[in-house]
Parts: C-alpha cells; sequence; structure tokens
C-alpha cells in the first residue's frame, strides 16, 4: 500500500486543479521558488526532464541540418527597435541592464526575451551569396519577459527553451522549413511526452510580432483548458528589409532572405504534469522519465535483498533501461507514494519471499496494474511493459482530447460547449479581428489554430454570421 | 596542394601570436563579434566544440552522482551582499538589472557573475537533515562580468561554463570532492583535449572570492603563457554560516554544511587553439573534434565520384565516426586549406584514379603524413590513424611543456628564465603575499599553483631569502 501521508498533501484534480498542479510540482521536487519574484529553480527531477526533451528534439533538429550557436544574453535597445512590429510585442516586457562594471552605460541593454534581432544582426554579417544559403542554427538558452502573474513552467519570467533562427533564399524554403520544425515539435510530443496535439496556423491576432505566420501545436489538459506548446514562425522577408540581411544571388541580383523562427520552452514540462498526471501525483512517460524503473527492496536489512536489487538494477542498466535502486531507511509504504509522486513508470518490489520464488513484483504507475514476473524474463517483460505504457499514456490522452472535442455552429452552442464540457470546439469563422476580440471578451474564448486539414462544420461565422473562410479550433487557454 | 590565399591570411604564431589567434579565431569561424562590446557570437563551428567538451565532462559528472539543475539568471544585491569576502570579490564587475516590464525595481537585480549565493538560498531551503546530505548540483550556463579588456573565449564579459556547488556533513568529504572534481577537470583536458596540465593548489592570494582552498588545472600555451583551464573550490562552511545552510546530525545537533563549488569555461576552446594551432590553422584533437574525417572529392564532377565520397561516408559514419564531405563548388586546393584552417585531424582525398585503384589518400592535419589505404581497410585504418593524432598530439604538448619546465634558484634566474623562454619555473616560496605582489609587479610574474607533488629545490624563498615552505610553479598568464 502507499503510504497515504505523502499522498493527502496533494489535492485532488478534481477538487482545485490549479492547488493539484501546485502541490504536484512541489511534491515531486520539479521546482523551487527563488529570491527573485516569477523566476524559478529548477530542481534535478525537473531538470532531467528537460534534459530529456532537450535530447530528443536536439538530434531531430541536427538530422535536418541545423547546427547549434550561442548568441549574446543582451540586446542593445537600439537593434532591439529596428524592426517596429517586434519591439512593439516585446519592449514592455523586457528587463534593462543599465549599469555594468560600476559604470552606467552609454545605451541601455536588454535581456533577450528572444534572438530574433541578434541572429538577424549576425546574418547580415555572414550572408553574402546564395553559396551560404541556408543558414539553420538554434540556441539552447533562457530567455526573460516580465511577465506580471507567474506559475511554475507554464509562465515564468525566466524560462529555458531553443530558439531555432533561419535564413533561406526563396520564400517556398522558408515555408517549408516552418512546417518542418513544426512537424518536428509534433513528433516528440506525441511519439516522445506521449501528448496527442492538433497542428495548425494562428489566426493574424495570435500570431508573433513581426510574422507572416506563426503555426503552433496545441494540446488539452486534463481540465479541458488548451494549451501552446511550440510555435513555428514564417518572417518573410520583413527582418531581412529591416536588417538588411541580403544575398547575391545566382543571376547576380541582390535579394533579402527569407526568415524562420521556432521555440519550444520548459512549459512543455507543465503540458506532461496537466496531461498525464493524477492525485498520486506525477506520471512520466517512459521515453521522457530520468527514470524508468524504481527498484523498491522489502525488508532490506535481510541479507541478500539489497545485493539482489542491485543485482536486478545492473541487468537492467546492461539492457539500456534508466534504473535506480531506494535504499534510503524508509518504509516500503513512503517509497511507494514517494515513486508515484515523481511519476516513476515502473514500480519493481523485490523481498525475500520474491528472492526465493525467483520472481519479482512489477507495478505499473499509469495503471497500478501488478505483474508478477520471474528473474529470467525480466529484462524482456519492463522493456514490453514500458513500451505499453508508452502507447497506453498516449492512446487514453488522444482519447480525452477526442471526448473533448466537439463542434459548434452557433455562438451559444460554442459557449455552452466550453462551459459544460471545456476542451476544444470546432467552429467556423469568417477571418475578422472583431470576431475573434468579441469571443475573448465575452467568454475568454481564443482561437487556438486553423487546422490545415479544414473541414465544412457550416456555412457562417459563429460570432457574426457572415459567410466563413475558415474552420477554427477555439478553447480556453494557459 | 593547400590554397595558398587562404592561409596567407593567417599571421605567423612568430612574428605576432595574439594576432595569430585572433586569425584562427576569425579564419575557422569559432566566433563573431557581437553587437555589445566584449559579448561574442559563438558560431556552429566553435559551440560544436564545446558541445562535445560538455558530453565528455556531463558523463563524468553524472558518473561520480552529479545531478544538473536551473538557477535563475538574476540575483538580488542584498543575496549576493551576504558573503563579503564574495560580493568584493565580485561587486566591481557585474552588470545591473534595475527595470523589468517598464517599471523601475525596488531593488537592484545583478546578472550572475557566478551562482554561490543562488546555491546557498537554495540549500538553507531543502537541506534538513543528514539524510539530505550529499547535494551535488550543476549547472550548465553563460555568466556575465565585466571585464574591460577582452579577447574571444580567453576573456569575454558573457562566457558559457558549467558550475557544480555542492554541500556535504563533512569536511574532509568537501574536500575529498573538491579534489575529485579537479581531478575530472584534468582527465578532460588531457585525455579527450590533450593538454597536459599541471594540478595544485592556488595561493592564498589567487584564490577565489570566498574559498578557504581553490584548486587549478594550468596548461602552456605555445607562447610559453599559462592558463589557467578549471578551477575546483572549498568554501569550508564561510558560505553556509552566512546563509545558514545547516542540518541535523545523527547526534541532534545542528551543523553548519561544508561546500564546494567547481567550473569549466569556453576559454577551454581558447586553450585548445594556443596548445596545438599552427600556422595553417586550428589543429583538433580527434576526441573532441565535432568533425574527424573530412572527405574532399578530387575531380568531383566525374562520374562515381561524388557517390563513391558519400558512400565512404556512410561507412565511416556507420563505424561511428563523424564524417562530412565536401561538395562545395570549390577547388580541392580551397578545401584542403579550409579543412587545415578548421583543424579537422583527418582529410580523406578522393578521386577517380583512386577509385580505379581501389584506394584513399588519407592526410593527417597534425604531421601532413600522407596514406594511401585501401577501401577495405579504411575504416580500421581511419580510427587507428585517429587514435594515432589523439596520442601524438599530446605527447607533443607534454614535450614541449617539459621543455619549458625550469628549475630556478633565485630571483635573477626565474625573470631571466621566463624572459629567455617563457613557461613554467619552479621555484621556492616563504609562503607570505608580499613575496608574490612583489613579483608580480616586478615582472609580471604570478604563482600558478603549488603541486600536490613537492619537490625540494633550494632551502629559501626566492624572492626574500627566508626559510621556504612551497614549491611553486610561476608563469606569466593569460
Amino acid at each position: 500500500m502507499a503510504d497515504k501521508k505523502l499522498v493527502e498533501q496533494i489535492t485532488s484534480r478534481e477538487e482545485d486543479f490549479a492547488q493539484w498542479y501546485t502541490d504536484v510540482v512541489k511534491k515531486a521536487e520539479l521546482t523551487d521558488y527563488s529570491s527573485v519574484k516569477g523566476f524559478m529553480v529548477i530542481r534535478p527531477a525537473g531538470y532531467a526532464i528537460w534534459e530529456n526533451i532537450m535530447a530528443a528534439l536536439d538530434s531531430r533538429f541536427k538530422a535536418t541540418g541545423v547546427q547549434n550557436c550561442s548568441m549574446p544574453l543582451l540586446i542593445p535597445q537600439s537593434l532591439l527597435e529596428k524592426e517596429s512590429e517586434h519591439v512593439e510585442g516585446f519592449a514592455p516586457e523586457v528587463a534593462w541592464v543599465t549599469s555594468g562594471g560600476s559604470k552606467r552605460l552609454e545605451e541601455r541593454l536588454c535581456v533577450r526575451p528572444t534572438s530574433e534581432v541578434l541572429f538577424c544582426d549576425y546574418y547580415s554579417k555572414v550572408v553574402k551569396s546564395y553559396r551560404d544559403l541556408p543558414q539553420l542554427l538554434n540556441q539552447w538558452c533562457s530567455v526573460v519577459r516580465w511577465e506580471k502573474t507567474t506559475r511554475p513552467f507554464l509562465r515564468t519570467r525566466e524560462f529555458l527553451w531553443q530558439e531555432g533562427h533561419t535564413v533561406h533564399a526563396t520564400a517556398e524554403e522558408a515555408e517549408e522549413r516552418t512546417l518542418l520544425m513544426l512537424d518536428i515539435y509534433a513528433d516528440v510530443l506525441e511519439n516522445e511526452l506521449a501528448i496527442p496535439v492538433v497542428k495548425g496556423r494562428k489566426t493574424d491576432k495570435e500570431k508573433f510580432a513581426g510574422a507572416i505566420a506563426t503555426y503552433t501545436v496545441e494540446a488539452l489538459m486534463h481540465d479541458g483548458q488548451a494549451l501552446q506548446c511550440a510555435t513555428s514562425h514564417n518572417f518573410g522577408d520583413g527582418f531581412a528589409k529591416a536588417f538588411q540581411v541580403q544575398y547575391l544571388s545566382k543571376n547576380n541580383t541582390v535579394e533579402p532572405v527569407h526568415q524562420t523562427s521556432w521555440g519550444i520552452t520548459t512549459r512543455t514540462i507543465g503540458a506532461l504534469i496537466m496531461v498525464h498526471g493524477d492525485d498520486s501525483g506525477l506520471v512520466l512517460p517512459p521515453r521522457i522519465a530520468p527514470v524508468q524503473v524504481n527498484i523498491i527492496p522489502i525488508q532490506q536489512n535481510k541479507e541478500g535483498v539489497l545485493d539482489k536489487a542491485f543485482d536486478l538494477m545492473n541487468t537492467l542498466m546492461d539492457a539500456g533501461l534508466r534504473v535506480k535502486v531506494d535504499d534510503s531507511d524508509k518504509t516500503p509504504g513512503f517509497k511507494f507514494a514517494d515513486s508515484e509522486v515523481r511519476g516513476i513508470p515502473l514500480r519493481l518490489e523485490i523481498g525475500p519471499k520474491d528472492i526465493e520464488a525467483g520472481q519479482v513484483v512489477l507495478v505499473r504507475r499509469d495503471t497500478r496494474e501488478k505483474i508478477v514476473v520471474s528473474f529470467e524474463n525480466l529484462v524482456e517483460e519492463s522493456k514490453k511493459l514500458l513500451e505499453q505504457i508508452q502507447k497506453d499514456m498516449y492512446n487514453r490522452a488522444l482519447t480525452f482530447q477526442k471526448e473533448r472535442t466537439t463542434d459548434a455552429k452557433s455562438l451559444d452552442e460554442l459557449v455552452a460547449s466550453l462551459d459544460k464540457k471545456p476542451g476544444f470546439v470546432r467552429a467556423m469563422w469568417c477571418g475578422c479581428r472583431e470576431c475573434e476580440e468579441k469571443l475573448k471578451e465575452y467568454s475568454g474564448i481564443t482561437s487556438r489554430c486553423i487546422p490545415a486539414k479544414q473541414e465544412k462544420i457550416a456555412d457562417t461565422c459563429v460570432v457574426c454570421g457572415k459567410p466563413a473562410t475558415k474552420m477554427v479550433y477555439w478553447g480556453r487557454a494557459y
């Protein structure tokens, strides 16, 4: 039995989802508050998840020719202000450095909120000819945006992310890259994080400051709210013209480049928690879990128990699994609960009786199913179970997403549906910003995305009744 | 023949070592200047080296139980000022954030110059009992120190590094950890970067602000100047007392923890350049080289040449090597020079005649030796050659270090030796700070370290003539 003392400190999801989230983040030791408001410490258990997410993304990026680099942390005010739409979007939420080395600076420097202008400045120097294109760069770093209200992972004044920035000879190539990176995000979210997503384009109202098109992957959290998990932007040649990033073409003409950027943040850890977690804590998909099998010795002071536990750990690790033994001086009940809070996919119980019988007990974190496995079959069975858990977690999340996605033909239907069963609502839209603003004011509903695969649900816009041009996914979002 | 046009742009080492360094950094496309003075862009070729250095270190750290985490970028002024020696050391060179989100901040926040105080703040909250010890954390990040004069990699206002911070129950354990991490740095520098080092303790004058002991690994550059490559600090319980990081011991007493920190920076890339580079550019040790084999097709437009080049690339990559094909529309001569500038350990030439003869030509970057190898033996020979290059590079650097290390029994001898043949001079020291200061003022000479393995070169201090207590490595340093 899992120790209730530990579990009871987590508020139930149904009772108070926001408090449940805070409790899980704390109990699973993912983050801690820091001495600067809105800045978080990402603790080892949280950071190890991020390391696995980074690895899954980084190898995929590199397979498409992307290289990593490092741009400066600080941006001069004059550089930030070079592209007008962009600066309007970011200037209100940046932090300013005004002195360095005990001297007042001649020009203020902002801590990067994103690095478009730095990459543009760099590309304007290194791109000369069509031979220099494309440039496919990425960096892993942190950025600062002075948000008013913050929550661990979901909205923090500093967050970790990657930002890819590419420049291309043609508009077609830039659009292709924008969509390719969106596909990589969807692939990692679905196949590594077991989070089903809806892919699509943002409306003009929701797109990134300075972009001609923003694409997004959106997921549904357990409370039915949507979370934007990653975005990919096509900038066209707007930045290129502002920063004079241009190249000599094969025909000897000077042309502006076509640019993209794309990013995913530590916010995805928030998504992992809110899609898969339950009232006992975190539930991590095996592919991204820092520890996949947690070995808990029963009566560990009895001769041979700990030795056997570490033997099994070595056997499983040799097979490529990530394993630990919890040999702390806590009770097994406490360890079971602790293993659940931390979301470790499989717990392995081994005690004197098991050793005698030549077997162990495996317990799935997601379903709590118990499986007795002989020593000989342990590696094979553990691998099979981890794969099964990964699949089942994805499928459960997909079933939830489907159940929570409805169609609406009128405004009343749309709002009623989201009020009654929060999720995605698919509904038609005329294409004008006023209708979006009306929906947001009226009921906090925002357009999540315009999927590439369009269906015709009705002829008219769900808000204004004018002829519809697009089917849109609507929802309330984090 | 390598194309001279590219090579000629590099100043020779003997003519002007500082300019040679700048030329190599530029021609090998390692960094670029940014729009903020003293801040650098690390370009893909430079960053890929850093990625390999990080991987070599990170796996070794983790093997000793270290976990990664992420601390905030910014530190409140009051927190920075909590440990007096530490703040004295860093306050003059920090950058201050004074406004965020369009509002003036109530308290200034500095961009972290190092994160001791953040880790202390965190540990003071999570460490309660002896059960919580040790805590072995590390983070990979960038820090900002407002240096007056800067040079790419060697001294920049922002640099990338890792900073490990650990807390322990006993003084012995902290000292053990301090030395263990120093050994890891030495291991990576010697066995991965092929840079021989001298390990030792810093004098009180040279130690880190707030530490009771600082250990260092020092290397000699090709111009005979020393470079501090990494440091490991034992803080004793000074920080612990200032920040009240304390724990309940097994005997039920409240005790302060004993703390360490240890770091290595992108400066090591500067060391790689200055230890191994030559007048044709960079020379990278195979274990750390992002590309180990550069395949250069000869008459690449002839049928079958490029196909064969990519075939060979795949064969070598399947064997675990890092390989690229330079199929750009440049001449082979240009590509040879380019491959040399970038320091790629092996260049592989393959043309129609080679294909006919079933062979390739391999050329070592370090010695320029040409080796003809049959297709069948290519994988085996390439691996063997890369290992040989790694060994030879280390041994050449070690021979140089030995040749440049002399003993001195008097001040005149010490200074004359460093003037004539820059390098390390081993000489005795009384242990007082005044003698160090005198040497520095007199001739820019600093103590590099006090090695654990002491020898008695003379009875008296090389500066003041009083009884000697230690043998010290002296030199002029970057």
